[in-house]
């Protein structure tokens, strides 16, 4: 992928690239399974968008500035999950505040869209915390609880709960720059990874411009490898995986001619 | 949690601390959905080790270093997955033998280990990569296929493969410095999060030393909250899981009541 590409020296002029940071104690004590990582990765990927890093942080708003920092100078976005929400625990916009050296008050705007769904008797204080956006900062739609998600800069704060980070995901998706999304061909090959690792070393090395990634397998009694080309010319990416078909078609020979000579 | 509670001036003599790094492009490109964090988080917090942080980097040495010595200079512990298998890819040993600035070589150990599961006629340039081991380290059985993970001073490195991960945490955790582990009360209520915002805020100041979460649900048509009370004073817990009890029931009859006068 395009993180390591550059990393390697080639330069990609068109390449836009994010990291996630994921924001929550009930994570990293393991009581919530995290399912927005997983997610992201795989919608910003299919878009164009490069996800280089992600970090799983506590509801400690020192900390949550430090990542912040070091993601959002480093990557075109970085998209925070969790931590918006009423209770004493939510810090986020807090800390985006902090982190931007903004201001943060009530927004009317944000007023404006949770009355759309609590009746104004029930706006208390709490609830109101929902509405409290760093200075600067573009509302995201929530479609779902009406509370709404916020863009600072190059920073897009969205819900913990995944239903509700699905749909803010959606509304900031098409305002986002992308590069040409990555192409990629999978190759299933019934060789176990050690089997294949040298000559796959050896077509990394003739197609520089292509990612080889290889996951063993074992299914219904088989070993096996699925071998997966990705890059951003798809006439690369073609011949890669031709050059892996050509690889497994050559070693399921070599074994069957062993077979019979032995 | 008490990653918080050190963030808040609190003195934890007994509190052993522990990041996690899940190493692979698989995971960042949303190819494969990690579901190792969760399980080492759960698995860690049992035992009373804290996980603080989490970090996802690719398949990139520059990379991981960067993130294995934040980490490592941090924490009690870092524990990695992915990247130690026999192909181009698996860079994790030789990353982890230029973070700590020692050799890494064939080790004759994990090669025996190899042996019991792999002919030695099939012992190859590829498998032998997974019996490289960074000078110093010790090795860590997988019952699963054998290839064993290694701990170099505190750093414990894993496969990604969950059932091997997992056995192989199984074997190195009796070897872990724990401390007492953190108790943990859950609280369900029928009340939204924005109405137990408020008494839930005033009982977490009153117990500074028991971290209270809140997660909202809406199940089966109801909407409630369920409140999480974790500390590592058991008398503590119990007595704001009771407070949290008195809230809940505080509520619900002032919606009696106001049901009644309406």
């Amino acid at each position: 992928m395009s993180c390591q590409m550059e990393a390697q020296g080639m330069t990609k002029p068109d390449r836009v690239t994010a990291a996630v940071l994921v924001i929550g104690d009930e994570i990293l004590s393991g009581r919530t399974k995290d399912k927005n990582l997983g997610y992201i990765a795989e919608y910003l990927t299919h878009i164009g968008i490069d996800v280089c890093e992600a970090r799983v942080v506590p509801d400690i708003e020192d900390e949550i500035i430090t990542a912040l920092n070091a993601l959002r100078n480093r990557y075109t976005y970085v998209f925070t999950t969790g931590g918006i929400g009423p209770t004493h625990d939510d810090i986020t916009a807090d800390a985006v505040a902090r982190a931007f050296g903004v201001g943060i008050s009530v927004n009317e705007e944000a007023v404006a869209m949770l009355l759309e769904r609590i009746p104004r008797q029930e706006l208390n204080d709490a609830r109101l915390r929902m509405a409290r956006i760093p200075h600067g900062a573009n509302l995201i739609a929530n479609p779902v609880s009406k509370a709404p998600g916020f863009r600072m800069e190059n920073v897009i704060v969205m819900a913990g709960v995944p239903a509700i980070m699905q749909a803010m995901l959606d509304e900031v998706a098409p305002t986002l720059e992308t590069a040409v999304p990555l192409t990629s061909q999978t190759v299933e090959v019934r060789e176990k990874e050690g089997d294949v690792a040298a000559p796959l070393r050896a077509i990394q090395e003739a197609m520089p411009s292509v990612q080889i990634g290889s996951y063993p397998f074992f299914e219904d009694g088989v070993y096996g490898t699925r071998i997966v080309a990705r890059g951003r010319d798809p006439e690369a990416v073609r011949r890669a995986a031709e050059m892996i078909g050509a690889m497994a078609a050559e070693l399921a020979a070599a074994a069957k001619s062993a077979d019979k000579s032995a």
